[in-house]
Formats: structure tokens, C-alpha cells, sequence
């Protein structure tokens, strides 16, 4: 049975999210049918609760319980699940005969790295959150934008970017925290291209789906882009070109 | 051969350097035969610098090489090696018939969560430099608290400890970021007790080393180990039960 797919759209530049990402790549990695329903941002608390997601955490302005996306609905089973890191082991749980996402015991240690990375990519929200917000579909931008606005204490969304002097300070710290993410990978012994080697895993298609979000959102032809593209010795945009077999749209 | 090892001493307490113990681990675990030197840290950079030694870094207050312990000589091969990952790289490659530290391809995995480790103990320097200080040979103690004193720029060595509501505070922050390392463990399928589940990895062994240097250090009776010690369902405590067979002390 083909499993129901929750991701929110993007008419400009198609699937975008790098949370909705993961999973996305989780399920064309194992080869689970699929079929995408695509949810507004406005749409997703109703959506989830009428059809029983969990909430994902508390929102930081008033610590009430907050919806994401993705969310699953596996039809050969009755489960409803969200969130990126629950699917995947759900995944991994139900459909054993698949290509495995934790290879060797490694669910900790990728777990870790997950952690690791997000903390790298601390100086990217000032730059990617106003850039997102413009991809996005004129129905889900005035949510997008003012929950942006209460989780970040802004008044603008486009307020977050910073300027001058300041842009090329944590531009610059964005590159040299991907550097410590970059020895990580180097450390393998077999050079690569993936964080286990010839190995595929969770923390691979993780990265790729942060990276494809900084490739759509700034856009292929940005500054932003072709600087990320070439950091590292060209990691992280050769990290896409290896999994662009598990990188396809369906919808 | 016998590896010759150099450690620093503490008449007090016994092998407690959590860099150096990271490469005791190492021998125990892969059962190569060693043989301790006992180097006072005023005596390091001399002894290094003699025996080609590379430093391991710069001294954050003047930006002049810094040589640090463990550092190893293997009169097999000739080889004079510093640095504890640097040295697991060493046997990894040249005991390959020993027990491996990074299975299946981990090393990168590995070296991401041991730089998330290090990052978790942040609270920690403050409340354990000081002490560390204490159990020092004489001999050291001054060289010890001179280059703290330097590189954390304060009067006294004893001046990082917090006091009243800050050190509540701080040590608060230590106990929270080991929920997060914590919770690393506890993604791993089978439950551990180790990161790879069953199986032993560099990652165990290193938090082990920090894990002994917190113990002798604050020492079995004080508040500060019995807290750490209870801490995450005791999983610290625990490890160091579980590693109990490569905890030996070799001269």
C-alpha cells in the first residue's frame, strides 16, 4: 500500500523543507511507495489534529503545542506519525527488508551528529528564514512570517538579516562551523563520499535535506548558494550529486 | 615490544588526565603491552621537544606551540606519537589483528560526537580546574594554575569556581547538556550499555576518560561526583562499571 506523504508546498521551487526532506529521502532510499499531500502552513495544527499527528514541540512564543510537517500515514497499518527522526525509525521498524537508515548499531552516533550539525548551522537562520518566506506560497507567508517574527522577536521577518559588517561576520562563522562538520567526514577512513564511508545513512540524507533548503531557497544562481557550493571542497554540493537517485519528487 | 606511555602523575590520586587516559583505554582495550613514564607538566614541553613530539596545539595566550600528554613511543616502529585521537590512529593502523575502536566505518560519526561531548561539558572547566589544581604533584601545581590562570584570565585559579546562585546555575547547565548525550545513548536499539550497542567504541572509552577525571578529581565522597554519579539514570557511573576491565593502571 502506498504511504501518504504530508509536505508543504512551494509553486516557486517545488519540495523545499529540509525537515519534510528527510523524509522524503528516507522513503525513495528504502523504495516505499509514496504519494505527497501537499499542506499549507495555515492548514497543518487543524490537519493534525483532525487526523491525529502528535504535536511536534511548544511554540517559543507561548509555549502551546506546535504542529510540523512531515507527517505520515502508512494505510497498511493505521499508524499516523510525525516527525522526521519517529518516521524514520518507524520506517525502519515496519519495513525491515528495506535499505536500513542505522547500519551497525549507529543510531547514537547519528543521532549525535544531527545535533552537531544543527548547532552549525546557527548563523544560517538570520539569512534563510526571510528567503524562505519568500518561496513560499502567498497562503502560507503571512503565517510563516509572523510566527517567524514571535519566535525570533522581530517586526519584520526581513529584520533577521543581517547587515554590512555583521553579514560578513556570520556569513563567515556559517563557513567555519561547516569546516568542523567537514573533519568529521574527512575522519572516515575510506574518504567518503558519506559520513560511513561507501554507506549510506540517516545523517547523509539529514545533511543533503538542510543543504537542498540553502540550494532552493537562496537559489541556485545566488551568492549564497555558490558560496555553500564551493565551501569544503565543494562537500556539501557533491553530497547531492550522490544521492540524486534518492532525491526524486514524487508526487 | 612494550609501547613506552607518558602520562602526568598525581601522587594523590593516581592516573587521572582525561587526555591521557583516553589512550590508556586504548591499550587495555586492544592489549598491547605498555609501560608507563611519568612526566610533571613543567617537564612536558622539554621532553617532547626532545624526543620530536609534535605540539598539539597553540597556548591560547601567546599563541606559542603547546606540547601536551599522552604521547606515545613505540620502539617497534620507531614512532614518536602525540595527541590521544592522533595515537588511536597509530594503533588502529598499526595493531590491526587488536580490537578495533572504530568499527564499521565510525570514525567520522565518532568524531562528531566526541566534539559534541566536549561541548556539553562547557559548565564543567570552572568547578574542575581548580580541583584538578589540588591533586596535583607540587611540582605541577605551579605550572598548572600559572597557564589556566592565563588562559582563562583570572587572578586565581580558584576564582573560576562559581559561587552561590551562579554555581547552582552552572552546574545545573552540566547536568542538562549530559541529557542530551544521554539521550544519544539511549537512541542506540538495544539500549547500550555502550554507544554501538554491545559493542565498545573510541566514543565509550573517551567519555569514560572524562567520566574518571570527574571522579578523582571531586573525589568518590564529594557532592560534586556523587551528583554526576546519579545523574541520567547513573549511565556515567555505569560506564565506567562496564569498562572496569580496561580501567588497569599499568606502570
Amino acid at each position: 500500500m502506498t504511504i501518504i506523504f504530508y509536505d508543504i508546498p512551494s509553486d516557486r521551487v517545488g519540495a523545499w523543507s529540509p525537515n519534510t526532506w528527510k523524509t522524503r529521502f528516507c522513503l525513495n532510499f528504502k523504495g516505499i511507495p509514496y504519494k505527497t499531500e501537499w499542506v499549507e502552513y495555515p492548514d497543518i495544527a487543524e490537519l493534525s489534529k483532525k487526523l491525529g499527528f502528535k504535536p511536534t514541540g511548544k511554540t517559543p512564543w507561548d509555549g502551546t503545542d506546535y504542529y510540523s510537517l512531515p507527517a505520515i500515514h502508512d494505510p497498511s497499518t493505521g499508524a499516523y506519525i510525525s516527525d522526521s527522526w519517529e518516521i524514520a525509525e518507524y520506517l525502519e521498524k515496519q519495513y525491515p527488508d528495506t535499505p536500513t537508515l542505522f547500519p551497525n548499531g549507529t543510531k547514537g552516533l547519528q543521532a549525535a551528529i544531527a545535533d552537531g550539525y544543527h548547532v552549525a548551522l546557527g548563523s544560517l537562520w538570520a539569512f534563510i528564514l526571510p528567503a524562505t518566506n519568500e518561496i513560499l506560497n502567498s497562503k502560507s507567508q503571512g503565517y510563516f512570517s509572523r510566527t517567524r517574527q514571535l519566535a525570533f522577536k522581530v517586526e519584520k521577518i526581513q529584520d533577521l538579516v543581517p547587515k554590512g559588517e555583521k553579514a560578513v561576520e556570520e556569513w563567515g562563522k556559517l563557513q567555519s562551523s561547516l569546516d568542523k562538520v567537514d573533519r568529521w567526514y574527512a575522519k572516515t577512513d575510506d574518504k567518503g563520499p558519506f559520513i560511513l564511508g561507501e554507506t549510506i545513512s540517516w545523517s547523509d540524507l539529514n545533511i543533503a535535506s538542510w543543504t537542498i533548503w540553502m540550494k532552493v531557497t537562496f537559489g541556485e544562481d545566488s551568492k549564497e548558494w555558490k558560496d555553500i557550493a564551493s565551501w569544503q571542497g565543494g562537500r556539501w554540493s557533491k553530497l547531492l550529486v550522490d544521492l540524486e537517485k534518492y532525491s526524486a519528487k514524487k508526487d
